[in-house]
């Protein structure tokens, strides 16, 4: 059992190499999937206070860990881009299967199910992680004087149609901040 | 309260500029310390079952991802490095002090406890997630055929002293398991 769960751990490293098109704030370079996954779990911990109260942020944080391993396999999709969605759902289904599946069978399954729950965003701990998870690219654009909507000439518009519905079905407060810092950005 | 927790989920992103001593294991470049506080919540996540019943989980994600924060105004401190350790505390605390204290005061409290009791490893909690923060780098050595072993000079007996008693007294099961495959490295 601890022969699969310390393979598994050594094949996750690999998510340290698969890059996003978001930059970390420095404008250094882009953010890698890796530390993308940590500041999301820190954004949950800190976060969780404005949310529901029949969110379970410790669930949350564990679903908001493991939601972007199948881009070992499948690689980042990013908001702004035009690939075909469908094959990107077949690609990170067979990665979930492939990589939960280095597990012992009762723990792979518990995560594949989590990560499962995570994208099908029906239950209220997996709506606030996906509220967190559109959340956070915005703050680094915000942060980073444009980011990715600079480089795709991404409008105000644009933005509340890619990031409103999802972020305000997780949280109305945190919708309503973004809107704000949105709204301060593209006036300045 | 919002705009302070967005300041400090802002802030803490520094923490992806700041280089370890470990490599990643595809040997590319050298770890950064929010992908590895990202790992190790992992292996929290993952190894959490071969551990005493009385740890809990939950706690040990949290204060994993938290306890690197400090490096962030205090840089990393090598395992197989040279400088006063005495200094390296007061950088430290100073360090939690400023970063936590961007928080609202209750929350940033909160955390910079959780942060003194992993320092402190005098709880069941802090003690695995201590054996952690030493059974990743040493995993990332052996996959790596060497990593900062072979850098360093260090020999098996060296590996024994610097992360067996942490290991051990986090986990008998896990340092059984690392003295394994260090034997099998330094034999190889």
């Amino acid at each position: 059992m601890l022969d699969d769960q310390l393979a598994f751990l050594t094949e996750i490293d690999a998510l340290k190499g698969i890059v996003r098109a978001s930059p970390i704030i420095d404008k250094s370079r882009r953010e890698n999937t890796a530390e993308h996954s940590w500041h999301l779990a820190m954004y949950a911990l800190i976060l969780g206070e404005n949310t529901r109260a029949s969110v379970n942020i410790d669930r949350v944080i564990k679903m908001l860990l493991i939601h972007d391993i199948v881009e070992i396999d499948a690689g980042d999709t990013p908001i702004h881009g035009t690939q075909g969605l469908t094959e990107q759902v077949a690609l990170e289904e067979a990665a979930a299967d492939r990589i939960f599946g280095i597990l012992p069978k009762k723990q792979g399954e518990a995560l594949c199910a989590l990560w499962h729950e995570f994208e099908a965003a029906n239950t209220e701990d997996a709506k606030f992680a996906k509220a967190l998870d559109r959340l956070q690219p915005l703050i680094q654009n915000v942060e980073t004087g444009g980011g990715t909507w600079s480089e795709s000439e991404v409008t105000e518009e644009q933005v509340h149609e890619r990031y409103g519905p999802t972020i305000q079905t997780g949280s109305v407060v945190l919708w309503k901040k973004a809107k704000e810092l949105v709204s301060k950005h593209f006036s300045s």
